[in-house]
């Protein structure tokens, strides 16, 4: 062992696994300055013996590290404090740095930006995300589609790339939506791009001037709305009950009240995973074209559809001429890996394809090539079905933990599809109050209030069943009955009355 | 061979190497129908021995083919024609399709949007391009880091990324600009971005409102215009000459028109190569900082500077306050990886992240660890050492062939940098028609009309060395004086006055 003198107390009595607490000794010692960038580690073998631990521990203790940015392994081996370790100090900017000139307006931060998705406090069991799993992710296959990618195609990545995404990666989009979604897909109409928000953003860029009113979800996915926001739109919320987005009264805010667009999430509509029906779907596409309004369709887990075949997009039915769809394969894949599409009438199509070439032109060729091979190997639709059976079994396990643990505590329906399952708390609970007790006994889940348009106190829960496997979700909910223990209400769940069909206060 | 009957007529006296020849028989093939999608070629072996060719020519044929997207190789081995080949029909989106909702005025496509780059015609030598050669591309050592990334680093592909980039990289960026170009760059106020246009994008929709004006230099890259363009300001050109953008003028032009900020390249501008002097930079600062206006400064190929110390960007000197820096790796490893980069002070880098964050959180974590372990191990600093090498070469290579080829024709200053050289053509000369009758000698460049903001006939060339080895540009200009010889001049260039200084015309 080099410089550094090695403090670390392990607990095996502690609550978190040990590699854990070695990892986080260990950021601290990095943190505190007592290991240095650039300074290496000791060896596995080395620690594990001074700490009479199993390697393996040391080990799973390093690759925590490494996840978390704090070290890194090189080439020739050993374990090095990394360079640029969330702690390493940063040149300050002088105070004489400040701008002369004004901002615009149309810069201002967004108001319902939120806080960007953080990574689970080691040792505490994440049900407040509605993430893939990446323990899932076909890492080695996109790895090798990669390597063939660069390999076989270094040549086109001389960059007369097609701002709309690479041909390849277009058509196999495009097959899969005409095949699995019955829309009519076609490369020319379907863009490749960064992100979903991407998509959203360049839809908006496209339709909305300042002053224009969108509606969207009463509950809805916040992101969305701030995109939304950026070109200078108005946004109104229309209540969701289980059948989606209330038409009615989209039609009631209709008869006072010019729409420009109303941005959804029909097939498992977020957070609260109600399917929007048919009879609605029917009714909005009518109206879009009656009120000459656009809808944006976001259609982000289409594939995690449950129970027999999952409802067709709105834009494969009637209102197809005035809706645009978006996805996204980063549910498939993983978010780090954000591929995502648009699907837009050839008018539409060419004023967004305009606009995409001169925000941002260039794409990433290699990797759109590697996701394309894996379409073309059959790779990605053994993977498709591979999280549909992994989701599903999940779905039903916490629904099964929900009811052992929490009784009457929660009420929920079992949803159709999707990556979490949408409950209402019993009104005598303090949801905020049981979320918090929730951090300390190691489980993390949010209230809907930050789904909620106006951030209101929601007596509801999303609660994320894809990020974790069905013993760690087992293990949640037994943390979760803890938690609520804890937190003294005024009457016990038990003796709570049923809670009737529910609707968004929106 | 299997279905395919084979029709290929292959002549080793035409211009076009053997491999070139066989690639586009088959793409006809492909184009034409008669070999179908996921139709199998012979493998390469047998085709040689078919056509008597040597084994390495056919597997060129083939590399091109997969290059262009006609044919993918499988795992298990074999060429196939890919299910998507540029040739592949498109369903057809019915008419009724049209949609009924008016699109915003935003979203219309910017004025200067210029054809996307696209691949040079086969067996034609592209002068035209400034494009990094990706023969030279680390395409192992990326290949390999990309792989380490996502087997060391899944967790982190979880997406709980930082919408300005993994730190990783931030960090290595920071170094690198301070090191280097002497920028106050702390990773808290540096973001990497998709391709340079995003970040252009990005620092427009910050700081331009509609009618708001952008001076921009009146030889310039037409891309920019068009990101400004989109966020409804209107541009003004500002003359350039040997010494960069003419800040004489500028200050003119202040006297009777405010300006909210000047788009320009001063290291290498773009077309013209001209470094701006450093004269010139600080009165740019001092006018920026007095009349309140933003300096968005391009420094898109600093790398490539083959004499001396490179001049240092101005926004490391007076002027940083007022001054927003944008760049990219694009140049450096290849189109196709576009990462960019935006430095900003504290306040103003803000808003733009909190602008990223609303309008594309996402990030390539991936790619990004990937290209930050090219820079911790050193291979990027060694990568750029190859580069600079070899540019510089071919730079003097170009010039030596447009003296020897060309004479008196073009009169240009052999540039201290960039990828490109700036050459004047003879007043008896009509570009134009050179150029076409370049294409049909197999050498393709262009006038400068096309930096021109005015778009007008303009008797300057743009010839790139940076995409040609030294044999092929040799060759191209051997090309070009054929094709000068086929354009009746009313006077022989040898006879022609001297070119004096030259200043824009804007």
């Amino acid at each position: 062992m080099r410089r550094w003198a090695l403090t670390i107390a392990l607990d095996p009595k502690h609550e978190l696994p040990i590699f854990l607490q070695l990892a986080n000794a260990i950021a601290d010692d990095i943190r505190g300055g007592r290991l240095k960038a650039g300074e290496a580690l000791p060896g596995t073998r080395e620690l594990a013996e001074r700490l009479s631990l199993n390697r393996n521990t040391v080990v799973a203790g390093y690759e925590e590290l490494a996840a978390e940015g704090w070290v890194h392994t090189r080439v020739g081996g050993g374990t090095f404090v990394s360079p640029l370790a969330p702690s390493a100090t940063h040149v300050a900017q002088p105070a004489s740095d400040a701008p002369t000139y004004a901002l615009s307006h149309s810069g201002h931060s967004p108001v319902h930006a939120i806080a960007p998705v953080k990574a689970p406090r080691p040792g505490s069991l994440m049900l407040g995300y509605s993430l893939p799993d990446t323990r899932l992710f076909p890492a080695t296959e996109l790895t090798r589609a990669f390597r063939r990618a660069i390999a076989q195609r270094g040549q086109s990545l001389i960059g007369y790339a097609d701002p709309c995404g690479h041909h390849r990666l277009r058509e196999q989009l495009a097959n899969m939506l005409r095949s699995t979604r019955a829309l009519p897909a076609s490369a020319d109409c379907l863009m490749v791009t960064r992100s979903l928000e991407q998509g959203i953003d360049l839809v908006a860029r496209m339709l909305l001037s300042p002053g224009d009113v969108v509606a969207v979800e009463g509950f809805g996915y916040p992101p969305a709305w701030s995109v939304l926001r950026l070109a200078g739109s108005q946004l109104m919320p229309i209540p969701v009950d289980e059948d989606g987005l209330s038409v009615d009264a989209l039609e009631d805010a209709l008869t006072h009240q010019s729409i420009r667009a109303v941005f959804l999430t029909p097939h498992h509509q977020f957070p609260t995973t109600a399917v929007m029906s048919s009879a609605r779907r029917a009714k909005l596409a009518a109206l879009a074209l009656a009120h000459r309004f656009a809808i944006i369709e976001d259609d982000y887990d289409h594939e995690f559809h449950y129970v027999g075949k999952p409802v067709l997009p709105i834009a494969s039915g009637d209102g197809r001429a005035n809706t645009i769809y978006i996805g996204s394969l980063s549910n498939l894949l993983a978010p780090g890996i954000s591929t995502g599409f648009v699907l837009a009438p050839p008018t539409v199509f060419e004023r967004l394809a305009a606009l995409r070439a001169a925000s941002d032109p260039r794409s990433d060729v290699a990797m759109e090539c590697a996701i394309a091979e894996l379409f073309e190997d059959g790779e990605l639709l053994r993977h498709v079905r591979r999280m549909q059976r992994a989701y599903a079994a999940r779905r039903d396990a916490l629904a099964d933990a929900l009811r052992r643990h929490l009784g009457s505590a929660l009420r929920f329906r079992i949803p159709d599809g999707g990556m979490g399952l949408w409950a209402r708390a019993d009104d005598a609970i303090d949801i905020e109050r049981w979320s918090q007790e929730g951090e300390r006994e190691g489980v993390q889940f949010f209230s809907a209030t930050r789904y909620d348009f106006h951030q209101r106190v929601q007596p509801y829960l999303r609660l994320g069943f894809s990020f974790l496997n069905e013993t760690e979700l087992e293990e949640g909910v037994r943390r979760m009955a803890r938690a609520l223990a804890r937190t003294d209400t005024r009457r016990s769940p038990k003796t709570s009355r049923p809670a009737s069909s529910w609707h968004s206060p929106a």
